[in-house]
C-alpha cells in the first residue's frame, strides 16, 4: 500500500508545523508559534515535578512566553515523528523529545526526554496543533556546574524580561516526583 | 529523477519502523519492538568497551529487555535517516544516533553517538529490520554527578526488575577500548 | 494543496544532502562532504566567541578538515528540517542543530544549539549546499570533567594529525561573547 500524494504532502506539512513550534519556542518567535495552534488547543504536559494543563491558544501562549523567558536557556529537539492521518483534516503524531533547560536565576540544569502525543487539525488549509501532551521518560536535574559558562543565550535578549512577565503558576501543578 | 509514490511511501514507512524501535526500546514497549524485527534479524553493535553480536528475534529481544531494565535510564535518538531502496522489498538505512545512558546500579553515565547501518525487508506488507549494526563515533563515560537527581525514570517501573532478568553476558564481548 | 511527486522527491533528496554533511563531518569522510557543496559555496557561522566566514569549496573543506581533526571529539545532529523549494533547481532550508564538542588538547567541552539557514542548488542533477549560515541559540562551555573518560573517539584515528594540519585562523574572527 502506498500513500497518496495528498497524504505524503500532509505528513510533510504536519512535520513542518511541529518543527516550527520547537524552533519558535526556543527563539521566542511568538508570532510564528501562535499561528501553529488552533484556537481551542489543549495541552497536558506531565513532567518530573510538574504537570501543566491548559486550554485555549491565548492561555498556552502566555504559558510559553513566561516559561521560555530571558532567564531560560532552552533547547527542545523533537525528533522521530510518527504521523498518522485519521481523517481528511485530522491527524495524530508521536514525537520523541530531547531537551536541555538551564534556569539562570536558580542555577539549575535539566536534561530530559519525553514522548509527545499530539492531534492536528487542518483549518483554512493550514495544519495546526489541536492537542499536545507528553510524558517524561527520563529527567536529570542538578545544579549547573560552577565552571560552566553560558557563552551564547539567545533568549536573554529575545525572551520576556522579569518586569514583562506574568504569573503562570495557576497553570502548573507541582507534584512530588512520580519518576 | 523523481521517486515514485511507492518509493516515497516505502521510505516514510521504513523511517516509522526505526522511530518506533527507539521509542519502544526506551519505554519497554516490547510487544511493539518485537513486531519490528524479521525472525532472522542479526545485530552487530560495536561500542566503546563492548561488542554485541546476536541473531534471531528471540535472542535479540532477550538482549534488549535485559539491557534496558529497571536500573537503566536510557534515551536513544536516531536521527538523520538516509534510506536507500535496493529492491522491491529490500532497503538499506543509515542513521546517526545520540544516546544518554545512566546505569543506576553502577552510578555511571554514558553520552555517545553512533552510526547505524541497517538492512530492511518487507514481509507480509510490513517493513522490518533484518540487520542492524553500528559503530560508536564518540563515547564519554563517567560517574553520574552526585548532585544530579533522577527526577523521572520511566524504565524504573516499566523495565525488568532484578529478579526478572536473564544473564546476557554471553552475547557481549567486553573489549579493551578501541576508541 | 499537495506537493508534486517531484517536489516531495526534491525535499527528500535535500534532506539527504544535509544528513550526509553532518555524518561526513563527524567521521572525516571528506570525499563524501566535498561532493555536497557547490564550487562557490559560502558559509557564515556565528558562534559564541567566534565567527567563521568563508567562500569556495576548497577553502571550506580546509576549514572543516582542520576543525574536526584528531583532537576533536565531535557530534553534530541537525534535526527538524524545514525545506522550501524556491525554484526548479533552488531551495532553502532551516535546520536546528544540537552539538557536542570536546577539544582534547584544551580539555574543554562545548554543548550547544544553532539554527541553520541554508540555500541549495541543483547542479548536474544533484542537490548541493550553495550557502550555509547559522546563529548559535545556546552554548555552554566548560572544562571536560576530570573523571570523564573518552572511551570512543573516531576522529582520533580518522581526523588530521597535528603535523598534517593547516592554520585556519584567518577564516575565524574571535569575538567577545555576544550571547
Amino acid at each position: 500500500m502506498a500513500y497518496t500524494l495528498q497524504q505524503l504532502s500532509d505528513i510533510e506539512d504536519i512535520k513542518l508545523v511541529k518543527h516550527r513550534y520547537f524552533r519558535g519556542m526556543d527563539t521566542a518567535e511568538w508570532s510564528l508559534v501562535e499561528g501553529l495552534f488552533t484556537d481551542d488547543v489543549t495541552v497536558d504536559y506531565r513532567g518530573g515535578g510538574y504537570r501543566v494543563q491548559s486550554s485555549g491558544k491565548s492561555e498556552i501562549m502566555t504559558f510559553l512566553k513566561n516559561s521560555f523567558h530571558s532567564d531560560a536557556v532552552a533547547m527542545h529537539h523533537g525528533n522521530m515523528p510518527e504521523i498518522t492521518l485519521t481523517g481528511d483534516d485530522e491527524a495524530e503524531g508521536v514525537w520523541y523529545l530531547f531537551d536541555i533547560f538551564v534556569d539562570k536565576a536558580r542555577g539549575s540544569q535539566t536534561v530530559g526526554s519525553a514522548i509527545y502525543k499530539d492531534r492536528y487539525r487542518r483549518e483554512g488549509g493550514q495544519w495546526k496543533i489541536a492537542h499536545s501532551e507528553y510524558d517524561r521518560i527520563i529527567e536529570l536535574v542538578g545544579p549547573l556546574a560552577s565552571d560552566t559558562q553560558i557563552s551564547v543565550h539567545w533568549l536573554a535578549t529575545h525572551g520576556l524580561k522579569p518586569e514583562e512577565r506574568q504569573d503562570i503558576r495557576h497553570l502548573i501543578t507541582f507534584e512530588a516526583n512520580h519518576g
